[in-house]
């Protein structure tokens, strides 16, 4: 039996656990930059995967509680490194550690906080810890990989979709994916399910990260959480960008780099542009099925696991939530 | 016995390791400089102390050769970090990764090397792996909050001594005793060897430091490796700087300060009017008395250890060496 609104409980279960373990002390410009990112929040996603995938094996979520808060601090330390290579000004609506405080400040802040996720993910059963240590800093050099390449590519003349989509499972698809593997190995999973959840996760994650480049072009400035066109006037290599290329005859090709070369100061234009260039390429309906591909891949991948159809469910309803979909 | 040139023989024998394992791989924008500033060398201070440890205490140094390299690779992140808060442009005679690449690199890769430090320090016998694990993250918390000190000393009017000495202890003793401390372990010595030998670390931890003070403005240009004053230059609270603060007079406190806030463009004045400040308040033999206190007291502590004479002996010389010092 799987219980009512698990998800939102062990959401509660965790921002519960995070409060209780405040991550304050001495000298206070170190830690309080610590505290403020893990406070703003965000959707707690990665934490909550791993502890539903350690539920759903049958452990208690108590075993996974330390590692889920280390893979939310590991996830919060990229952020706010990334944020300083990408000089992003806000994050989830709130000024960033390099604005609010200083450039030096979100570095040394952020090696803290990869230290202290280590601390945390050396805090689960000693019998899984030297596996648990394992995948953890893989996938923490592959989300380093992932961001190298992110940056590598913009300096690129042409990036494929096969480069594209192996910098965005390193950047994202992996560290959910390692999140679900971890939970679901201290819930007592064997590696056969355990492998098969990280694959899940892997589709999924892409699936997730194309859909965050869709919403930049054609999401609800209201939803959305973030200003429509950001990738577009920091001329970011997006899916739908790399797309547009391949798709553009040589007259569209010429335009779009003349739109993408347009200087920030006429931003709104840069934009309209563009986006009238990816509409007559029929963009959007190109990402919507990539995104489609991946969805339908990682509940498919559901089948083979050793789970009753309930708790396969509960996956099902993560994805969608994950997807901002509906049931 | 002890073999004849045993840490010479350990330092090649830990250059070889470090060659045989190359720091490679893709992309090659985010390892190239990790392969870069591990191969600039340096004197290879904190392998050679904890595969030094793990001979004295009868284990083969092969057993502390992983985490010995996850040492060094962590000192050489913070320095690539640390050289970015510091504007650094050239680190042993060779330009600092922030120069030769960017600091985007440099923040990156710096990370990518915490990463592989950890992952080094995970390939130690599984016996050991939690212990290790342990001292390694608790010491790398410590080095960050001794950075995060240093940088707010910069901009306070006032800094005691016992702070600083609290800082000079985070940033630089706490790993050269946590090298001594892992090796003895790994080599099988009981805790309380490992915790003399750790102590002995941070007494000579704060000599050297406190030395490094020293030589900044009364060191020998040709043998120092840095040009003289850079810590005058730049307006660090050195402990020269500190004492000088405390032993001056009114009129003399005016003076310094004042020397201290001349402009970067006059450098060789400014440095020439604080070493005459220096030079009045003796300050030079100041330093050298809390040198000597610190080196005796890490000495004597070697009495306390279950090694025989003429393995302490060898101790004795590294700490000899360390500060430059002829037996």
């Amino acid at each position: 039996m799987v219980e009512d609104n698990l998800i939102e409980k062990l959401q509660q279960r965790f921002e519960r656990s995070l409060k209780a373990c405040p991550f304050t002390g001495e000298p206070e410009g170190l830690y309080a930059p610590i505290d403020y990112v893990l406070s703003v929040g965000g959707k707690r996603v990665r934490p909550v995967l791993c502890l539903l995938a350690c539920r759903l094996y049958g452990g208690d979520e108590s075993v996974a509680l330390k590692a889920a808060m280390g893979l939310e601090v590991f996830h919060n330390f990229t952020l706010l490194h990334d944020d300083i290579m990408d000089r992003a000004e806000t994050r989830r609506g709130q000024e960033t550690v390099h604005v609010k405080w200083n450039d030096n400040t979100a570095i040394l802040s952020g090696d803290a906080m990869l230290i202290k996720a280590y601390q945390l993910m050396a805090s689960v059963p000693e019998a899984s810890s030297a596996r648990v240590n394992e995948i953890f800093s893989k996938t923490a050099l592959e989300v380093c990989e992932g961001q190298q390449y992110d940056m590598d590519f913009e300096g690129r003349e042409q990036v494929s979709t096969d480069e594209y989509l192996k910098m965005i499972k390193l950047k994202t698809a992996v560290l959910l994916a390692a999140s679900l593997q971890i939970g679901a190995l201290l819930g007592g999973a064997d590696s056969f399910n355990q492998d098969k959840l990280y694959d899940f996760g892997i589709q999924l994650g892409l699936a997730f990260q194309l859909r965050d480049d869709l919403l930049d072009a054609f999401g609800d400035p209201g939803l959305f959480g973030k200003k429509i066109g950001g990738d577009i006037l920091c001329g970011k290599r997006s899916y739908l960008r790399i797309m547009a290329e391949q798709l553009a005859d040589e007259a569209t090709k010429a335009e779009l780099d003349e739109a993408f070369s347009m200087p920030a100061s006429k931003g709104a234009q840069k934009i309209r542009r563009v986006l009238d260039i990816y509409k007559r390429l029929d963009i959007q309906k190109v990402t919507e099925e990539a995104i489609e591909k991946r969805f339908e891949q990682s509940i498919s991948l559901l089948d083979s696991l050793d789970l009753d159809p309930e708790q396969k469910d509960v996956l099902t309803t993560l994805a969608h939530d994950l997807m901002g979909r509906q049931r």
